[in-house]
């Protein structure tokens, strides 16, 4: 019996997938938390970088192909560093963001933040 | 017999819940990709502030339980802005990644650049 | 006669105090070039932080005063680490900026950009 | 009588340069402080990629002529957008650094911090 692609754990073949690219490559003395924090960091510029100027109201409709194509480069890079950094240092992602959600609903109060931007301490 | 919930599932389910999330706030004037692009790049500098003035070569192990705890809510937070900006822009993270992946691996040959930090255009 | 302090010489008089509070501090070790670079960028980032959900067009005519105090902080920051970062490499950075605005004239003539925001390889 | 170069008053003289370059071009209205401060962690991530595969003791004379033109170029960068943002907020970059240092000189007595890096709040 073969298991449907909808219910293979994806995110591990991913993640499995990420691990071998760099090992393949002899990349790991190089794939410190350090310089992947910084690799991260330089990726979320560079999607940063294609809405420096633009306004901001328009979305991603206002972009070309070319941009938007793009864009998902962008995005791609900074999930795998981001995948990659939760490898090295043995971190359950889903779980994280699980448990980090629950504590930022309990720092951005429905009734106390609705339709406002203002930081939590701002309050 | 229930079917187990599976990784590529609780990423849909974290995705839905981090829109619920910002909806209930009524917080989507605030979510261009825009506004998201940087809201990320500011957490991933977050996570590369904790890292800054230490050696590098000493990974996570060198870090207190409560810094390690600091790293895990950083990285959830990446996390947690990268799926809202996929929601928002409508990229399918993981199908994003694959196809970089592959990318990548033109770009950069295993015989080529084995054991090298180079970037890809300085071969 | 006395000399007034003339702006190159406040330049000088400021990179001399920024060293010396490194020094002071015996933080000469954890100055590298990288840390310092990853510092700079923290700070960029936090002044980002600031404008992420505001509108854009608003200025800084927008914010409190308490707000624009901050935003001052930023920059200092930033500044503080730019010339702490040109000491360390040995950049003149006045030469430097000459320099690139120079080869920034060429990369982006008037009569091809006037009015557009495109980046220079897009044109 | 002329005066001296050593005297000319440099940093205005670039700043209005800088201004002049983006008037030149009908860029002011790209230039809010939202999209600069975006410009200028863009441009101060570029100089961390440099660094990030880097040991980092090596500091700059591991690099070769062509990387270290590649570290002017970018501090340059940062340095043109530091004085674009002060001169579209009404910023003085002399005296808001000046004032941060002294605030610095607070929150890190050299007889607590020498020697440490740890950030001010956790001592």
């Amino acid at each position: 019996m073969t298991v449907p692609t909808l219910t293979t754990e994806k995110l591990e073949v991913l993640k499995h997938k990420i691990d071998r690219f760099a090992s393949d490559r002899d990349w790991e003395k190089f794939h410190t938390p350090k310089n992947l924090a910084m690799a991260l960091s330089v990726e979320a510029s560079e999607l940063v970088e294609i809405f420096q100027w633009l306004e901001g109201g328009e979305g991603v409709s206002g972009l070309s192909e070319q941009k938007f194509q793009h864009v998902k480069h962008e995005v791609a890079d900074i999930f795998i560093y981001l995948l990659r950094f939760s490898s090295v240092t043995g971190i359950d992602l889903l779980a994280a963001a699980d448990e980090k959600l629950k504590l930022n609903a309990l720092k951005y109060p429905i009734d106390l933040v609705k339709g406002k931007s203002d930081k939590y301490n701002e309050y």
